[in-house]
């Protein structure tokens, strides 16, 4: 099937969100933890983390448009503070949970089966329950003129991994014991690993 | 383990690229199609496409550093258009050549087992291999500061996707046969459908 611009627009409303929600495929899903001023922790799943550089070590993720209250997004501004909680595939169902609106005065880590963690003077909880998890501070944010969504950028702070999944490499070992993905904002997947390649050369 | 921002900055370099390009997770991988203005047609594996927003329809993807050339970057300032392309488990080697450095003048689709197709006035190649591509009309770049790795953004003119994977509800069946996941720049990953969860609710 071939969609051009005006089929997309003349699309059933809901079938249109599953649809381009759906289109860049499957990313790894994470935790974002969070604490506002009062010290109220917060937790919520994001599918867009990304890679931004190795040195200054950081990584970035994007926020929806601050439409509605942004909890994730007014701590991070309070505190710089925030952590990125790979998940494992037996708490899909808690980590989903977390997407849901909770009040900004309730701690999502008081209703789901995850437990906060907290290092040295870091000011944002960890995931106890993730084997692999970083800890950033807030650098930058990049608002998208289209439609608001927003680059956050941190730098990064701490990394708690479990020996086990860290190669001699540097490499980490992911699979359905510490990380899944997910397409859209409701379909979880597992990950399996298949291949490494080596650096690859142009033909002389 | 933990480790801490003094000793991340003492870790091997080799070591240390591999650990903070793997913390991200598994992201889709994806080929991205351009063209110059000659008409040189470029295909570039990338490991950040990212939703952006439903309506309008867009998507965006992180672009390294301007500090080498980027045929990607410069063809789509030149005609704004690019298409982003999934990949088959099948395709892996051939995608994961299309990141050598190919020179400016030579197609990667004259050295790799991908074929260009072209629709309607559409200036961008699609990856004819692929069961899901999608062209997009550039829209705007945000420049991360820390480090000049760019945020691209494009709006979707073109969806094409094989009928046998869009689902009636407009969601779409990922699995080996039309898409794959990476690590940092060289581990492959498999991915398979586990779960759809319904719409998140919080507790009263």
């Amino acid at each position: 099937m071939i969609l051009q611009k005006h089929d997309i627009l003349n699309l059933d409303r809901q079938y249109r969100v599953h649809l381009i929600n759906h289109l860049s495929g499957v990313k790894g899903a994470h935790l974002i933890g969070t604490r506002s001023a009062d010290g109220i922790s917060n937790l919520a799943i994001f599918n867009s983390v990304c890679h931004v550089g190795a040195n200054p070590a950081s990584m970035g993720f994007l926020l929806r448009p601050l439409t509605v209250e942004r909890n994730t997004y007014s701590n991070i501004m309070e505190n710089g503070a925030f952590t990125i909680n790979h998940i494992s595939l037996q708490y899909i169902r808690d980590a989903h949970q977390s997407s849901a609106k909770f009040p900004k005065d309730v701690s999502e880590f008081d209703h789901l089966n995850f437990t906060e963690e907290y290092f040295s003077d870091f000011y944002a909880p960890f995931v106890k329950e993730s084997h692999i998890s970083i800890g950033l501070t807030f650098e930058e944010e990049l608002k998208i003129a289209l439609n608001g969504t927003i680059f956050m950028v941190g730098q990064i702070d701490f990394i708690k991994v479990k020996d086990e999944f860290l190669e001699e490499t540097g490499h980490l070992s992911f699979g359905p014991q510490n990380s899944i993905g997910v397409s859209g904002l409701d379909t979880y997947y597992e990950l399996n690993r298949i291949a490494r390649e080596s650096y690859a050369k142009a033909p002389k």
